[in-house]
Formats: C-alpha cells, structure tokens, sequence
C-alpha cells in the first residue's frame, strides 16, 4: 500500500493518459479519476470527438481535472501537395480541439516515410516545412505543439524524429513559446545522449510534456501495444524524473501504457495500480 | 536479369551470411555459393561447432571461398563473477574457432541488461571491462573483435549498444588493429548521425565488417526475424554504400537477412535474387 504522503506527492504530479486506461469511457475516466485524486487527464483526438469536443470540455472542466496534453497532431511527411494540404487542415482541426480542451499542448507524431520512399532527412525538412505553416495558425489559439520523437522502431511507418535532439534541432526553429518537444521515457531511455538532450530541452524552455511507460519484452507484433506499467520493465524512470527536474521541469508526468493486458482488468484497479507504481518508482529518491 | 558486368562487380563485393539462406545446411552453402560465383560466406557458430569447426574451415577453403567473419561472441554484460567468466570463456572459444576458420572478424553482440538491472551505462562498462581481458588473447590468435551496434529495440535484451558511436566510443579504448566496429544498415538506417560515424569509423580504420539487410514494416512478435530483403524496404542501401566507400572501407560486403519468407523458398532462387537484388540496390550508382 502506498502512505498518504507518498501518494498525495503523486497526485501533484500524475496525468493519466487516458490510453492507459482504454476500457474505461471518457467519463469513466473524468469520473474514476476524481474519485482518486488524480488532477490531469491527457486525452486522444479520437474519443473527445466521439463524445463531442465542447461536451469533452465541460464533463472535464466541471469535474475540477485538467487537460495536459491532446494527442496527437503531425504525420507531416507526404511528399505530393494535396496531402500535405489535407495533413495541415487536419493539424488545424487538432489544434482548435486542443484550444477547446483548455490544453496549450498538443503532442505531434511526425509521420513516417511515404511509401517506397527512402529519404529519411527529406521527410524531416519537409516535416519542418509544414511546422513553419502551421505554428503561427497554434500561436494564435494559444496552443504550443509539442513533437514527440517516437522510438527508432517507428522511423519508416510512423516517425521519422527519432531522437530528443532531432526533435530539439526540428523545435528550435521556432521561438520556444511557440513549439515544444515530449520526453517520453519509452521512446527514449536507450540513448545515451538523453540526458545532455533534456537538459537542453530545460535550459531553451520546451519541455511541453513529460510521458511514462517502462519498456518490456519481446515485443509484441507490430510492436505498438507492447509498453509496460511502470516498473515492469528496464526503465530508470527515477533517472528521467530526476532528469527533468533538473532542467526545471515542474508540470505534470504523464502516465501512457498501450497495453492490452491493462485494458482487460477492471480500470479502477489499473488507475490505483498506477498510482502505487508511480509513488514507487517515479518519485521516491534513491 | 543481371547483365554480366553488373553481376561480376556483385560478386567482387558480396559476402553472403549464412542465415540468409538458413535452409541451407553449410555443404549446400558452401556448393551454392561456389556455384553462383560468390567468393565470401558470412558464419555463425552453431552450425560451424555442428559440422566441426576443422573440417568446416576445409569445406570452405577447399570451395575457394573466404570466410569473411565468424557470428558471434559477445554476450559481455553478466554482473556477477561467474557469468562474467562464463562469458570470457565462451568468447575465447568463439576467438579460437574464427581463427581456426581463418577469419580476422570475430562479431560481437555486447549483450542486453541482466534481469532487474536498469542501469545501461553500467553494463557497457561493463562489457569494456570484459573486452580488455579478451582483445590480448584474440590479438594473439590474429583474430580481431569487432563490436555491432543493434537496434536501439534491442537495448533491453539483446545489445547495450545502440550507435553506431557507442561502438566508437568502445572500440577506441583498444589500438584499431585489435578492435573493430560492424556497421550493419539494418540496426543504423534510422541515424540522423551515422554518416559522420561512418566517417569516423572509417578515418581510424575501424570497419571490420559492413553488413546488409532492409528495414521492412510491420515487425514480427520479437522483432528478430523481421529482416527485409535488399530493396524491399525502408533502406537507402545505396546511401550506405557510397558512405563506407567515402570512408575509405573496400572489403566484403555481407548480406545478413533474417527472413522465414526467405528460408521457405529454394537457397539456390534466393542466392540469386541476393545477387541482383545487391546488383541493382547497392552498387548501381545513382
């Protein structure tokens, strides 16, 4: 069991990706959340507008959560002009639901590469390309987007932003008001320049969002719904936390598992689970 | 079909590994490849130690081919005294049996995290620590390690070592002669920096082995057999090529595919299509 101190200190930070807890509906989730404590929600695209994003807004709002982050924007990469304009309306649309949710941050998977195509770093410049379009269109409605480096696994079908420093180098085009990145611990805790990168992320002020999973193996085909509850799997979790603590990361941690066996439990055990795991793993100091 | 000018400068170049036509026992492959005018086969351990690694090294020499390098030691990130010895040992045996072949190239994969560990950086000390007791024994034995950088998918629980700099930053700690590099397309494609990695790799002479397969989506469960032949995927192999080339590299270039859909077929229709797929996607320049 977790101590009332350790898990009110949890409950300060945790955001529950709602992916976490797919079994539940959205206001299962406004609903079981409140009930536990937990302050932030981050939510997807799909299911807000499913339930209607006006209608999303206030079940979130009147049960006193927040939304730290919408995902997800981006797959920016086509290479013929009339996919690239429907990816940018598309992007609008995101970040006019991001502004209704009362979220400044949407988190961008950049896209992968277009078929038959091999040239990574054209699908990256033409992923900047389409930022420079779309980030005055966000600023206005005082939305910030965040890209996401997804683990190398995905670069050819999902995103070609692999690292924390070529999200860095793609968001350091634009003022930092106006374009974060996310260090999400499954994507990233192999490479051993992640620390030097969160740093750099702190120090310029675009750390927009801080997501959890722990990696598990063997994969699972397709390797998307393989992630692990926190403390499952080979993660230093503490070592992120603290990392981003240092480079004066204050907001919320956000806790994102694509994992069918979370998905077949009950939701509330899952989310209390969560909670211990997050206590335990996440914020206790060495 | 192959024009013959195009197929002489494949074979001038290609080395195929045996696991690319796994249904093949190593008389049929050694018969094969002499047969299709291949001059250098890639082996592993396993089916070398099954027919007897004396009379392997006769097979393959009385074939007029070269073995162009031994698959694999490694394994190097045990924690306690006796894996770790275990480890050495096993890897002194691999030293003796790649020189027994007469093979320069000894491939190491460094290992994954033991279970429970989360500590990266300290099992990549680790597998240094463990290098400086095997390079003397394999320098003397003319036998040179050469360390291969997987997939960051595999940092868990196949390989510590991700980059194709970290094998760099590795292999630097001992003089070029007695510790090489494997540069593998299929683990390093993904790589905003693995062009000037190559570079590095090749100004200090360290490229002991440059090996091929394409990146193919989606990944099998386990993400081991998911391998892509040459042309079918993500892969600018070309790229590659011109890069290794740049960096002054003009030995045997492996072609390494793990593939059932491969294994299935005939090893003679698929050596062939090796060929010209290496013909058409490697060595045509653009």
């Amino acid at each position: 069991m977790t101590g009332t101190y350790a898990r009110e200190a949890a409950l300060a930070r945790l955001s529950v990706n709602q992916q976490t807890v797919r079994q539940w509906t959205l206001p299962e989730l406004v609903t079981g959340c409140a009930k536990a404590g937990v302050r932030g929600v981050g939510l997807w695209r799909g299911p807000v507008q499913e339930y209607g994003t006006a209608a999303a807004a206030r079940l979130v709002r009147d049960a006193g959560l927040s939304v730290t982050s919408l995902c997800r924007g981006g797959f920016l990469t086509a290479a013929d002009p009339a996919g690239r304009a429907a990816a940018l309306e598309n992007n609008r649309a995101a970040v006019d639901e991001a502004a209704a949710l009362g979220t400044g941050t949407l988190v961008l998977v950049c896209g992968g590469l277009p078929p038959g195509e091999k040239d990574l770093r054209g699908a990256r410049e033409r992923v900047a390309d389409a930022l420079a379009e779309l980030v005055p269109y966000a600023a206005e409605r005082g939305v910030r987007p965040a890209i996401e480096p997804l683990h190398p696994m995905y670069a050819a079908d999902r995103c070609v932003v692999s690292t924390l420093a070529q999200a860095l180098d793609l968001a350091e085009r634009f003022p930092a008001d106006r374009m974060g990145v996310v260090v999400d611990t499954y994507h990233l805790w192999w490479d051993d320049s992640v620390a030097a990168q969160i740093a750099r992320a702190g120090a310029t002020g675009r750390i927009a969002a801080f997501q959890l999973a722990d990696w598990v193996t063997p994969l699972p085909e397709g390797v998307l719904l393989g992630r692990g509850q926190l403390g499952d799997g080979s993660v230093d979790l503490r070592w992120f936390r603290e990392r981003t603590d240092a480079a004066g990361y204050t907001g919320p941690i956000e806790v994102e598992i694509f994992n069918p066996a979370l998905w077949e439990r009950d939701g509330t055990d899952v989310l209390e689970e969560t909670i211990e795991r997050f206590a335990a793993h996440v914020l206790h100091n060495r």
